[in-house]
């Protein structure tokens, strides 16, 4: 009966994802969300009371995918500058893959506009990029000086914009390749030059799912 | 009598500017956009037939002003990795500044979810950036192996999610010192040793108009 009630839940948050990302906040409508959704609409009330209450939901649901994201690759990967390029690639996967990753993304920018901005997400990526690059700098694979503080706060910028540029141009076709540029043209600078490479590799690998962890699979092969 | 009808038009994209910024495309209405315009609803429906029209045509005005600041810089600034970087503080600029920028911001982020992705002004931008990277390739002042292509497109997105980034978080207060981290972490790697320090110091210069052209003013004073 938990379960039921549950797989509608993630029913209906699936088909809110798939309407917000289609036709944005503003122009989605609880009919076109059940219509996505196929559930009832008592089925969708008993769950969520508004299109603000569901939109909230779908942003908390990608946030939590992404803080999984996050987890799931630094436990999987020892040397923090790696698992941060990992981590990247990780966030555009899910982009490509999961439809409330999209839906997410698009209510960030947009459901802000209308009630104040949502500052979470960002804030909580933030300090996650901000840990593997202060571990980075202790493990010596940062070059000297840099701004782990700056350097956090711009890939978080960076991956955001690349993201949005390559869904309005390409529809995320080629979000993988332009992330490994922006990593190729990044790292020199911001890299130990003995580890400026190995990251680069590390952002040209095929995108795998961190977040399904797979027993003996090392990383570093 | 053309002067006051062009008058006219301004005001009322000026108007729409400021709706879409502050409640986004699905949820702005044409009464609110004439709230904000001050104009009558016939002077209105003289000049833009529908809402649609009216996004379309701030887009366009944003594109126009992006357009001019790129111009504007390109012949104040002889050399091109410096234009290169005043022209996205000439950009920053006029997100803090013009409301027309920053609805048009908005809306090209918005209002492809509706009507199919809006990619000229995000192409032409590339486009813009692309030139200057290859003259300054030319000029000596980029690092050898530099993809000029690639470099192009990465300056371009990194910059939308900066500055989305920047306004999400604060409103866009601190966009200038994001920015200047944003070269300070990046040209290292993709200018010319020599040219490295002079670029970066161009990106912490304090912000000025390059639109309006200051007779004898020397930029590299």
């Amino acid at each position: 009966m938990q379960q039921r009630a549950e797989n509608t839940r993630q029913a209906v948050l699936l088909g809110a994802a798939i309407s917000f990302e289609k036709f944005g906040y503003g122009t989605s409508s609880l009919s076109t969300i059940l219509a996505h959704a196929g559930v009832t609409k008592g089925a969708m009330y008993f769950h969520f009371a508004s299109k603000e209450e569901l939109a909230h939901a779908v942003i908390e649901a990608q946030h939590q995918l992404a803080m999984n994201g996050v987890q799931a690759v630094t436990e999987q990967v020892p040397v923090a500058l790696d698992a941060l390029v990992f981590v990247s690639q990780e966030m555009a996967r899910q982009l490509v893959e999961e439809p409330v990753a999209r839906g997410g993304m698009r209510l960030t920018l947009e459901i802000g506009s209308i009630q104040g901005p949502v500052q979470r997400p960002y804030l909580d990526w933030i300090d996650s990029i901000r840990t593997l690059a202060t571990r980075a700098a202790g493990e010596g694979d940062l070059a000297d000086g840099i701004d782990v503080e700056a350097l956090a706060k711009f890939v978080v910028g960076a991956f955001t914009g690349v993201q949005v540029l390559s869904e309005v141009l390409y529809g995320r076709v080629d979000l993988y390749e332009r992330l490994a540029e922006m990593w190729a043209l990044l790292l020199p600078a911001v890299a130990a030059p003995h580890a400026v490479e190995r990251a680069i590799a590390c952002a040209a690998r095929a995108p795998r799912d961190w977040t399904v962890p797979r027993a003996g699979l090392d990383v570093n092969a």
